[in-house]
């Protein structure tokens, strides 16, 4: 028989046991901390209704959206009925509008799962990836203050996390269309330009000024001036807001973009972030067209090329396709898969030691049934504890544990047996004791502490 | 604008959030049970290549397989490149084929994910769903003291779920062939034979008689007697493994089977799981050809209808199609999407409380900044606080948090804030108490232990 190569699909991230342990620690914290603000778990099905999910793409996300169909309806040339969910705002959009007789606002969700893309598959690009978001829904309204939530979230999160210094920017779309609008920028030409005011980061300032000053844009070289005036300001937070009120913009959106971030950074001084993990940026638009008000991105200081890790922001109405109810909404969304790839490329992220804690070896078959019995013991105190039944010598089996990450290695012979002793050798020192069977586990967390 | 229905995809369960919260906390269990018993976490990718993906199946199984293409690659009519799992099986085949070298033997992994299958949609028939597997995977070889290790995992982890008492049904393939083999019966016509045993439990003695004696097997009556002599055996454990003993059934696989499950029976027993709940059941045959020794099957005592809810057994070789290596394994399998809907439906699982413990109610906006503070000092001990910025009277509130299912609202006004105490609401006994506001998380931490 011909073998088939065994390959995994391009443009996903499949994990070695250690790696995945590491990978899912990174999920359990980010969901641990969702919970600790009160984010309540919610899971879609990862197919949609083609009608539903093609709302709200077109162009080059609608061409990446994967149809799903069974053999059997392809068969029969059947249409096309369902497609792979491409966010998870999509789904809560449609989650909220069927489910929201039966839920109660605000709704505060947070869903962690897949998500599909056809991309062309290239280094660090994923068809696959995992999205971890959070949202909070209101009906007819939602107060700035979930908006000034969201930060200390994002602060709590990210310090469990460990992966060094981070900084929270956060803005306010009203103040970027206000102050396009008192330039004399028309409304969609502003669009434009926030998106172009996005890509600073990567494009760098001279790309910017040529774009906004060149063909498309046309912008006079005095408003460019102001524009880069505004989205350089400098200084701490207040020096920024107060240099802005100065700016006396007769505008009524720009001041109450003004206001909800004075606010903002309010509510987030008020809930202990401190100033150097949450700064105003005035040059954080965010590219996608949605979001109406607040805009939050999250740097990790140390790795500036990571970009943004975790993004989010205002919107007016979640789900105005499926709804008649007025649904405002404030989340975030962390790419976690893309995330980790990075931070393992970084060495940020090192290979776990297993989940399993204990390897209790089989030096003398006659005791077969004493290691079952010493296994059962361990387990019941909360040790996850494997079983070598391998066979093999004594060093094949530290061999074993050693390759698995497994920190601990039991052994025990007849003469320990008889003294009711085991030897616990500790893998990660080196060393190894003999101890009193009632004393192991008691000496094992011990050392896991 | 026209609204589009929102409507989730028909044969999948979409939930609650309190519903969600109930899954999760059952996925979690099942998880943590594995990892106690050394199993390491893989995930895989949806999709799988076709070519991969339809080795193993055929007719019906195959004619369910979703296929999964990208709207830009169906519109150029490119083949189809990619399917969705329809089993955990499978991918775990092409995982440990591609991965081998880098993989440590005996390999254990467990697989949480959600496969799909086009099945049509009808109640309690689902197109998505989880499945939770667990599989040992040998090189060349795997000592049968891994079969003995999976039922205590299964007890521990049904414990653990607490559904009530089941039983683990456990039986040899090798003991049924062989056996049919000695009364004369072809290979072919022994699986044709077993699958029809299988059946027992839903169609009743009377069928597989017919069945049995009918055309297709053409058995006599006596033969039939015979094996139904076998697979009826009743008593204890050590009871039937007697009789079985006693038969003198001159046949080496029927002597190896017997032989493998008597160990199997005194494996269990030394890990201290009680008889009651692991019977030696000799009707248990499993559909599925491509186990060859050991079998299970679990059944909850109270619920028998909802069927095997723990199922698996050893097989010869895992990734035959994939490597040339010789990988035998044995494994389980929970499709825990059904297991939950019936387990609801029999009302075993109630919806559960929130995620969320306390709710900081704010009575009094003067206050704004100490409500922050206040849930900041409680999510510092660990509990998972909410603050209601929604706005409303008092009696909203508390609705609120009602619905929502969070156990404890606090509430703080001027006077309380001024002495430095909060009142406590605990939603679930009714009562309301003054306590310290250093004391509080102490006070609902005993309150929930």
């Amino acid at each position: 028989m011909e073998l088939i190569t065994p390959k995994t699909m391009p443009g996903a991230m499949e994990l070695l046991p250690r790696d995945q342990i590491a990978f899912q620690r990174m999920l359990d914290t980010i969901r641990r901390s969702y919970e600790r603000f009160g984010f309540l778990p919610v899971e879609t099905p990862v197919m949609e209704y083609k009608r539903i999910l093609l709302t709200k793409s077109g162009g080059e996300t609608e061409r990446q959206v994967y149809y799903a169909q069974s053999k059997g309806a392809h068969d029969l040339e059947r249409d096309i009925e369902f497609c792979l969910r491409f966010d998870l705002t999509v789904p809560l959009a449609r989650y909220v509008a069927e489910h929201e007789k039966k839920l109660i606002f605000p709704f505060r969700r947070y869903q962690m799962q897949r998500v599909y893309r056809g991309e062309s598959a290239q280094r660090g690009r994923y068809r696959e990836f995992y999205q971890c978001d959070i949202d909070v829904i209101g009906k007819d309204n939602l107060p700035l203050e979930y908006d000034a939530e969201i930060p200390v979230v994002i602060y709590h999160l990210f310090k469990e996390l460990d992966f060094g210094k981070f900084t929270i920017h956060i803005n306010n779309r009203k103040l970027l269309s206000g102050f396009f609008a008192s330039l004399g920028i028309e409304p969609e030409a502003a669009a434009g330009v926030m998106r172009e005011i996005d890509k600073l980061d990567k494009r760098g300032m001279d790309y910017v000024v040529e774009t906004l000053t060149g063909e498309t844009f046309g912008l006079s070289a005095e408003i460019v001036d102001k524009i880069l005036g505004l989205i350089q300001l400098e200084g701490s937070n207040s020096e920024k807001l107060n240099a802005l009120t100065a700016m006396n913009i007769d505008d009524e959106t720009f001041q109450t973009g003004l206001d909800e971030l004075k606010r903002l950074v309010d509510g987030i001084s008020h809930s202990g972030v401190p100033e150097a993990f949450c700064a105003v940026n005035l040059s954080i638009a965010r590219g996608l067209d949605y979001y109406t008000g607040t805009v939050y991105e999250t740097l990790l200081d140390d790795y500036p090329k990571v970009g943004s890790v975790c993004s989010g922001g205002r919107y007016e109405n979640l789900a105005g396709f499926y709804s008649k109810s007025k649904l405002p909404g404030v989340g975030i969304s962390i790419g976690a898969t893309r995330l980790f790839y990075q931070l393992q490329q970084a060495s940020l992220i090192k290979q776990e030691t297993s989940t399993t804690r204990v390897l209790v070896t089989r030096m003398d078959l006659k005791l077969s049934a004493e290691y079952l019995a010493l296994a059962s013991e361990l387990r019941e105190t909360g040790l996850n504890t494997e079983v070598y039944y391998g066979g093999g010598k004594f060093a094949k089996q530290m061999r074993y544990a050693d390759r698995s990450g497994i920190r601990f290695a039991v052994i025990m012979g007849e003469t320990e047996a008889a003294k009711g002793t085991v030897t616990l050798k500790d893998l990660h020192t080196g060393d190894q004791v003999e101890v009193n069977r009632a004393d192991l586990a008691a000496v094992i967390e011990e050392r896991l502490a």
